[in-house]
């Protein structure tokens, strides 16, 4: 493939100019097979901001990634051109601008036929980018790794926050109810009322006990079960425990572990999957090793990884 | 009920000043049921200090908390009235004059008929919290979460230290040896002769060991078995892995993780419990996600809906 | 006065839930002679975000402050009726909601006959709080520490973010040009014509090296001069040199000191003050020792003290 | 035993110049059955320095471990004279030069009839270490704690880094390949040729995933059945999990849990070790709190404890 | 002389357990000229605590040291025997009990015939220092640097903390008022009164405005007026600006840079100095690169020369 | 000109992967007038290493630079071609090897015709550059601001680490020694015969002491007066102050201001100036706001002006 990774043993990997994974930073998605993306927008934030800092730590400790995957099998750069394509440029002020210029941005990657991984930000960017695939995709299936459903409906009297994308996701059809699966649902919530828009659209949930209780694999059993035809994968970080994963704005305790984490996306091989997104790393809420945004990109790789099997 | 927290859609969770759940601060206990009180004395602490600071932390990250227990089925502010009542005001270089301020307030908030959750400072402070409850309600069963058994007798030649509440506890017959257990027990100790109390008292130790190889439910079948009448819960942080608890005074490797804390907590529901405390956090020592506040905000959580079921 | 802060002797100082210098939380401004109100909103903010924390870390911090100035010869809570009266709660993701809430409390308590003291949040805090103040009070004077002049026309095609609100203000005639003076400006610009606007205004600029030269008596000269009438504070902490007040979101080195900055604000004793704000403290960007919400706590006092003489 | 910790009911554990358990720093290891020994060395490093002060934080740390092993029932400072005999002075700037120091001192201690536990810098070390060792006992066995395999050729040329020490020992015929057993291995690699030099020398490899899936038990048994004659043991703390030690150079996520890493110290007792290191404890990394230099001294406690069994 | 630093050039400076300077440990101070001693107590403190820390970080960060002083043209270790004596070891939870550990120990040095240099721990630890050496000496001049006055009479009703050890110094006869001075008072009182027991006894104050106005030229010649005969030094850290010293406990805004604070100390060169001590350095509060010790470290070196010239 | 910024209204401060001043990346110098190359080598370092780290973090921080400075009047990016060119790959473990790779990348856009910027690393990258520009230069003057001398002549038997590169340059014939001045140098040294190599070779020295005493202007006018012809500018960050530049590997207390530090470099336009460099941050020191990367980034600034004008 064209765009490879720089060699870390003749580049040293703290050196250069930080892209993810060391890959080639080029605008145009022109013949790329997948295209990592930042979206540095937290102005949907309710709670500690700072996840416009996520690519860009995300680019810096992606430095790690090395370039075969001995879990999967895979080497990914040998079977994808996959390129680092800078970020979308939010203004930060106006939600509603921001999803203008993301919407833009994505469907820009999609149209030239590259699948993007998008690296937010916070979790309101899903919102603008399942738009811009959908349109072109159709309503997709969703399988979302959070602590949080996301489904609430407004805030403020507002209609987009970093709370309720995948409520107006579904109302806008951009994904289908009964093709949706949430994993790893937890943490105190406002009442059962929450899941009355569950109800109403066949949304599938699988909250942390079930994870922690019935494991792994039975939770990759039922993602492949209600995940079917053209699917995104969303992954908020707050998905996993805040010991794996102190650089978020939302923490929830008693979650998944890295290890449970890297697995579950592991077992989306097979899936059609157009894209994904991993958001809400705001990485001045983590220590200084910043194992957030490590955890982070090794989660972009395992996702790369099942898109090249 | 009268007292609510702030609701978060109107008020932002990072806006007004903090207090526990975001609950009033309301300084009288009369016609409460549950009051959270702060003693930030951390006096008694042969390490490292600052869980001075522990109850100004949880009151920040306690924001997050919302007011419904998924797991727990539960919604605690409907059934109880609960208020954060401030802190005690323990003199800070005597540890004989922060026992007589606590012994005080407490006494006061279950003369007023209420349930108190004492907020550490460090573990010195149950004991004249013991005394307070036992006071009213007799000797007392008591479950432990800890690292460290904290029944030593003497430091430096002092019988009052974090090391040696419950010691104190039971030659003062506040609690009964034969009703007390001990959870998460681990770490390097003394000699084998630490053990000697337990054996004379009949206290019940727990180790991680045993928690890790029986599992959580035989755990909770064993506190139990244990805990009978009138009892109180004291959580030392340390009893958590550092890695999910980072902040705290002790640290000793090899711990719960923070999804067996939250279960074993809302184990306890069933119990005739008059009271617990939750102790040892110290904010210095955490990252700047504070993930053990937040850890710790969502125990307090946990005990109140055990209260409530 | 009826109200005093929480004797530190009685009560610890890291005790009780934080309020401003440990003054009582009162909702109502009725009675106030000053009402110090926190404004955390951050979603004007370009570059580093995290300023709404700013009202709780200088609740925290400013547990540190005594009752006397001794510099300034006062005791301001003998003469003052002074509280905290909580947050304004603005809406985290819309500025034109933020600026409506901000607008009607500061209008409330200027209508109680109080004098706010606002703590920020980010500057685009400002214009709000001068709609309202100049709506009861005329065209303001304006005395602005800061290193950025904050007098910028648009930001991706917006009119409000925390880089305008001054232009805002005159364009609004809520500040007078010919009264308004700029204090310890500095750091890279984008061109000489950002000061086209100050000149069609008559607005004074001090920079820092005028500072630093001509000294701090020759500044608080400048700045009696220019600022006549009713006036309004406002103090940017990113005035101040980054080693004295790193935690702020656009540091710019080779600033004020924070015995300058002291010494500047102790200078506006005389000046017919109707309020005035600090903003731009973002403790997540500062060290564990907080010291710049320990200087911003020390401004507010020395400000507050200003006023009492 | 002559040599025993200092007493912390006597001497508070953050008092006096910190040493390895609190124990007499000696620099002649005559008389020692265990010489701990700093190796501040970091020149070997790809990718985050620092693990040159792994020796000076873990003696901090190690301040709170206490004499007794619990779950061993040991105690090793009475059936062993252990000391603290300081560091090796490794020049920083000459990987040759350092290695000659560090096998010079490691030989002096072997040749005084005392066990070396090492305490790193990074994992070059190893390799002096070895050949001291060696030279003394033959060709060893090896059980290698690591999510790296650290048996890459070479790196920008060179022979000597962190990366390559184990293809070296095997080369200089320092440790024998059949008897050699890497445990926790995981993260993105090279290729599947990663693994080349494993099959010609016969050297066991378990990854992480089979360490969880059949768990600590079958792996001590692994391990057992591999390590037969003198054996030495090396900890790379880069096999636990970031969340549980964050404090090193070259994280990967989805690694071991403090208490199997415990585990499997533990489960070495029966092995005929002629000495152990730890190494890559980098303590910029962590937190505060400063976990994996607890950690790191936790599980040298385990090792000595091993020993003494 | 006997004692001499560790050679950098052969042992790096992040080698070895760390002892300040580098100096050899030595418990017995026979023979010694001066012996540095750690005071590591902190049960004094109101607000922060943490400088039990103190002693054990400064040792950490004085390795920077070398031997030659170029300002003031002197190589102490070849004019005196310096040596780390070690802590003394304070009962954590007493204050009476570490009173007399501390007199105790203070007092064996001085016997010894050496002038000790105290590293605190909290300003408390001056009275009982100051005990064991005016029972030696005969009540002390003595020059006092530091935010805070430090003659307040109580606290919570206990006569000793970190606010009264110089009033009690003059009630004990330990030192002579008129032979007093305090340099560098500042911040936040608690009214005139303060300012009582000052002319009551003749202590000379200069605040920091003096400093600051008049100079440190001034401000030596007014120490060199004050300060006759058997003087003792008391450098309380927090007498330095937080921007240059910000790892403290009560921090105050507007102080001495460390660029005045070492010539402060320099100017002390000629006085006839028994002891000295520098306190109140809290690391927990400092950043990583924890520049309070590095600047503690710097005014022991320079203290420690102005003994030597 | 071709190069421009990235405009910060149309992209956001933080967004993008980062380049020095969101300058374009170009690996090719040709057609540059300055080449701002970044130099990730810290082998060289005796104490704290990280310096590798200083070019990324510098990239982060340096977007907040803008296009115009004020105080020198003048808009660089309009007068010159500036890009960021990368990094020089140093092999981490070996200085030699290291030393060729500057050497070569230097010397390559030299002979482009621009004029570089390098952004270390540790010190000792100084000597290559300095090879390979006297190589087209001829022996150069050089100007250093700094607090260490850094003329020593070995370490540990070695010739080079970042203690020695300026007496090399001057035995290589690199530079000058009666066109070389020091300014700032300060702190504990070895001995009055660190100075013999400055008196044999003429290097004049302006210590702290003579920049405090006789000002910014004075010190300007010695620079001027020594650095004649083709000069080389050498800026150690530890010249400033660490309350100012805490992300240091060597910090002395006691040193330059932030704005000293500005004046002094924008003192150097006039000067015949070949080439600079800015060495020894080391961002893991540094609290999260990263002043000394701001300030560093800064002075970068007011360099690429002084070139400008």
């Amino acid at each position: 493939m064209t765009h490879q990774p720089r060699a870390s043993f003749k580049s040293p990997r703290f050196a250069q100019p930080a892209t993810f994974m060391r890959l080639p930073h080029v605008e145009d998605p022109t013949g790329l097979d997948v295209a990592i993306v930042g979206v540095p927008y937290d102005g949907g934030t309710s709670y500690r901001t700072g996840s416009r800092y996520g690519p860009r730590e995300i680019r810096n400790q992606s430095s790690l990634i090395r370039s075969y995957n001995y879990f999967q099998k895979v080497a990914p750069f040998d079977r994808f051109n996959v390129a680092d394509v800078g970020d979308v440029d939010p203004p930060p002020v106006s939600i509603e601008k921001a999803y203008e210029a993301i919407d833009a941005r994505i469907g820009a990657i999609a149209d030239a036929g590259a699948r993007p991984i998008a690296v937010g930000g916070d979790h309101s960017i899903s919102l603008p980018i399942l738009r811009a695939l959908a349109r072109r995709h159709g309503p997709l299936a969703l399988v979302q790794f959070d602590a949080h459903i996301d489904t609430w409906d407004e805030y403020f009297g507002g209609k987009y926050f970093h709370g309720t994308p995948f409520r107006r996701a579904i109302e806008e059809r951009l994904i289908d109810g009964a093709r949706f699966i949430q994993v790893g649902i937890r943490g105190p919530m406002y009442g059962e009322d929450d899941f009355d828009f569950h109800r109403e659209h066949g949304i599938t949930m699988i909250d942390i006990d079930q994870v922690k209780d019935r494991g792994i694999a039975w939770t990759i059993d039922e993602i492949k079960r209600v995940v079917t035809g053209p699917a995104y994968m969303t992954f908020d970080i707050d998905g996993v425990d805040p010991a794996f994963a102190p650089g978020t704005g939302t923490p929830e305790v008693g979650g998944l572990t890295s290890h449970e984490a890297q697995r579950l996306v592991r077992g989306l091989a097979g899936l059609h999957l157009v894209g994904g997104d991993i958001v809400e790393v705001s990485p001045l809420y983590d220590g200084p090793g910043q194992i957030t945004a490590v955890l982070a990109s090794n989660l972009i790789f395992e996702f790369l990884c099942a898109l090249a099997r």
